[in-house]
């Protein structure tokens, strides 16, 4: 159940796939360079591999406990978070003059992906203070930055995003949280959120809830929200915790995985709270965390992917059983010898670097799109950010629960024996699809707001990258990437005609066939960052550095994404274009089990 | 929670697509008459309904403990064995002149898919009396069915299967486990056997052992392995339980899913067995109970997915979310309405149906290709028979672990919390893919024993009757019809080609795509029923027999199949033909995370 973190892995899909140097060529990041990339990743892995990977099936076996409002986390967590603390890593993604390192995102990314692989119930308490950084620095007062911001960085305090209530899930706007006035400038916030990650917990000395609440004279919907800082302990003058809130944690969720992390119903009880942003934009305040924490959930499918594949591989790499075709003895052999076996585990692999990249991508692009000098640049950046998002989110999601149920079925009986921690994985994995938007929110939002309100125009920047790497891929001197581009090319054929489709379609038909348009935009995506890869591949193999076995094994790995889910790629067509009246129109006495 | 066993969508299946009658034209089974059908349905309705379906969850919860060689089940699960005993249900698909009912195999593959779908940790142990029953008759002494057979046909004592030890799983040629002849016909039984399905319970006063073992002189491989009998208590001049054997329950696996079912590490300390069956024929032995132990498998992955589909679509139906599109009132409408959602569950239920058909078509050909009169005929329909068992396996219960991945996705957030009841079902539909031979196993016997060893002509013929079903559909009066061909031909043309490409393929290169092969012929063969059974349902259109909402539902989930899974069979050819070479001539080191 050990996990190594792999680095050669990440630093390729960063480097020579999403060409991280052009987030360097800004300049807006005088603690970054090149050469800083293997040490900060290379100390990342050390606390992944060395702290973290060993506490993941102990902390799914023994989960958290509540009694009286306290919630004690597993054993060796909070150890483990004082050494995330310790080694600085919540600031890394954030400005040094607030207390980060300086660093890109797209290294956060690759952070993230080691936190989520080595401990997703972990790894989930980070990611929520990453979210509430992003909030407050972009919508805080200097005091509220003052207050919480160092404190929130530094990791001695967590953080939380208390969305959903009861009745209010993918429809936010439903919620009933209220918010009123003490007349000082705070604000008592009473209500109860459910499904609040790390929202109570044993591992810092404070946590400081971001909660969307409507005002008095907030209106139905979600336009009348807004969102609020609750530190669950009030800062006294010395900005060190003071006074205890009036909110606490009333139950924890008994869940089907990350048993580790406490998933906490939150009471809020006339808790005093301080505005962050403006009233009534609590929404807006929302969706600038929400770009970030979309992509790291996605992440989280490629890390949790990633731990459930290198489990996998071990075992077929140990495991004996019968006589394996093409070999000269007799056996027992190693199971990866069997070509079904060895099939499953090239696919796995082929499909988690494919999410990685997609995930490194939409990460450059965010940095980029947010830091390039030219304007048309920076907005082309953002434009693919934002498009990469819900498939990231999406995409990657699915991939890690089917990853993680392949891993499962390679263990044969053994996968399903909880001890040996693959069904730990497939378990964890499940709750990626569903939560930071469930992933037909993400679709949705793809064929919606990313597709119709541009005509289609980013997917069509989309599409002509990957005909350009289609051509270079035909034009290459290694004969095997024409083969690569004979599979791109007609999955890259089947996503324009989807769009076209989309783009004519009524919002209806549009809605029933976006989960089915996203899965082929990800297929797509995944395989030209593949080939990109194979491209940058075979311009290393020219350059005879060495690393020969490992440039060919990313041609060879593409080739397998290629042959299996490219060539499989225009197969969604039929669902993509079911339209809404085949559901619909037969009434929905059709769905009944008679 | 609720579970309302689908007695018409099971009738339809059996009568309508897997034409149910001819078994009655046999003339095999007196007792059985098509008037008796519904009659036995609604019965075994019952106990699903009301005494099984209402122990699922809180079995789960409780799962099963295991005290000096006793295993208690869960709360209630004795009592419901008890009116399952009571019913007669164990005996339903055997001889009268043995104390069964004497109705068809089709039959009792419908109770095991309402036993299955109510609660299949309880209908584990009934499934594994089936085969034990099976085994007694094709190769038991007349002494050891007077003995044995009517008590586990009563349900009085029940019976395992005991093949998997710790080396030996896929491989069973490699098992250890010695039986030594005592010198008065008896054997001594050594050795520890894992994985045991209700190996050790308290709900029978009896549990009969079948043990897989090597005689003395055993050659190494499957060609030296015997079948013993082996009680629990060895039966007394009486033919009550006497002595207590030198056998027990050790361990109980601590498992994903299925709590309430036992599952028991053996250990057999020179226990006493008689030989079922020849010595060093305990593979053939085995194998006979094979087939309809895979059939009621794949029936589970049904059973299974019709469960968590029913929770799914109630949910959907009761929890309101936003506005959906295409509704005159601001809402909140129910989540139904989305078309995602409605996709979704749609999409469910055609799958559902459509493993539903390939199961309800196996088991009746398995009752004709025993009973038949004409030989050929009979000949006919065991090839079918052997044909469709490992698609009905594999499709069916991977359809499982799909459909209820499904069913937590329409949940939402709840569907990820322990108490809501569906990320049981995903838990427990998890090992069906694993356990009676892989799906990996399946498919490589579907490429392999079942395509090559007769040069495709069984799979010849069942693309002759989609062929024939497709012609059918073309010249239906009713438009909707020739829609479904249009549907249909592609994926049979895709399944003809792949099908010419294995017969011609290497060993290895079949092996390498045995799997997606399994796949395509199981969509190719669930689509086919449900146009079949959409032919069915316009004949009955024309009938005007009250039944048309019924009726033209029936097309309109054909359709909803046709649309989304017929439309992509054919992307499947890709990974198809993927072949030996891509996953093995670049190396293993292709594979390392690096």
């Amino acid at each position: 159940m050990s996990y190594r973190a792999p680095v050669r892995d990440i630093r390729f899909a960063l480097e020579e796939i999403a060409a991280l140097d052009s987030v360097k060529a800004t300049g807006v990041f005088p603690e970054f360079s090149s050469d800083l990339t293997p040490a900060i990743l290379d100390e990342a892995a050390k606390l992944a591999n060395d702290v973290l990977a060993p506490l993941n099936w102990a902390g799914d076996q023994q989960g958290c406990s509540l009694k009286d409002g306290v919630v004690t986390t597993p054993d060796g967590f909070k150890d483990a978070y004082a050494q995330y603390v310790e080694g600085g890593w919540q600031g890394l993604q954030f400005p040094t003059d607030m207390g980060g390192m300086g660093l890109p995102k797209a290294l956060g990314c690759a952070l993230m992906e080691m936190l989520q692989s080595s401990n997703m119930a972990f790894g989930l308490g980070p990611m929520l203070s990453f979210g509430a950084i992003e909030s407050l620095i972009a919508v805080g007062t200097d005091e509220q930055r003052d207050l919480y911001l160092g404190k929130i960085m530094s990791g001695e305090w967590t953080a939380t995003m208390n969305l959903t209530e009861p009745g209010a899930g993918s429809d936010v706007g439903a919620l009933r949280t209220k918010a009123e006035p003490n007349g000082d400038g705070s604000w008592a916030i009473s209500g109860q959120k459910i499904y609040i990650t790390w929202g109570e917990h044993d591992c810092a000395d404070n946590i400081i809830h971001l909660v969307l609440a409507r005002t008095p004279d907030g209106a139905a919907g979600t336009k009348g929200i807004s969102l609020f800082i609750v530190p669950k302990f009030l800062p006294d003058a010395n900005g060190e915790p003071g006074e205890r809130n009036t909110l606490q944690a009333i139950g924890l969720e008994h869940k089907m995985g990350i048993h580790g992390s406490p998933t906490c119903t939150m009471e809020y009880d006339g808790a005093k709270g301080w505005l962050l942003g403006d009233e009534f934009m609590g929404m807006a305040a929302m969706f600038i965390m929400m770009n970030s924490a979309r992509l790291n959930v996605g992440v989280q499918g490629v890390g949790i992917a990633e731990r459930a594949y290198q489990q996998a591989l071990a075992y077929a790499q140990d495991r004996k059983q019968g006589r394996a075709i093409n070999m000269d003895d007799h056996g027992p052999h190693e199971i990866i010898h069997h070509p079904d076996i060895r099939r499953t585990l090239a696919v796995m692999k082929a499909k988690i670097e494919a999410g990685r990249a997609i995930c490194y991508h939409a990460a450059v692009e965010a940095d980029l799109g947010e830091h390039m000098d030219d304007a048309d640049e920076k907005a082309w950046s953002k434009r693919r950010e934002d498009l990469m998002i819900p498939i990231a989110k999406a995409w990657c999601t699915d991939m890690g629960v089917d990853v993680a149920s392949m891993g499962v079925q390679v263990h044969g009986g053994m996968g399903f024996i909880e001890e040996t921690g693959a069904a730990q994985h497939l378990r964890d994995s499940r709750i990626a699809p569903i939560y930071e938007g469930t992933n037909g929110i993400q679709a949705i939002d793809l064929v919606g707001r990313k597709l119709a309100r541009d005509g289609g125009a980013a997917m069509g920047e989309l599409i002509e990258d990957v005909r350009q790497t289609i051509e270079d891929c035909i034009t290459s001197s290694n004969p095997e990437l024409p083969v690569l581009a004979d599979a791109l090319k007609p999955a890259c054929d089947a996503l324009e005609d989807a769009t076209k489709w989309m783009l004519d379609a009524s919002d209806a038909d549009r809605l029933a066939g976006a989960t089915a348009y996203l899965k082929l935009a990800g297929d797509v995506t995944g395989g030209w960052l593949l080939c990109v890869g194979a491209v940058a591949a075979q311009r290393k193999l020219k350059e005879d550095d060495g690393e020969e076995s490992y440039a060919q094994a990313r041609i060879a790995i593409a080739n397998i994404f290629a042959q299996t889910a490219l060539t499989g790629a225009a197969g969604l067509l039929g669902e993509i274009k079911l339209g809404y009246d085949p559901v619909f129109a037969p009434g929905e006495a059709v769905l009944a089990s008679a």
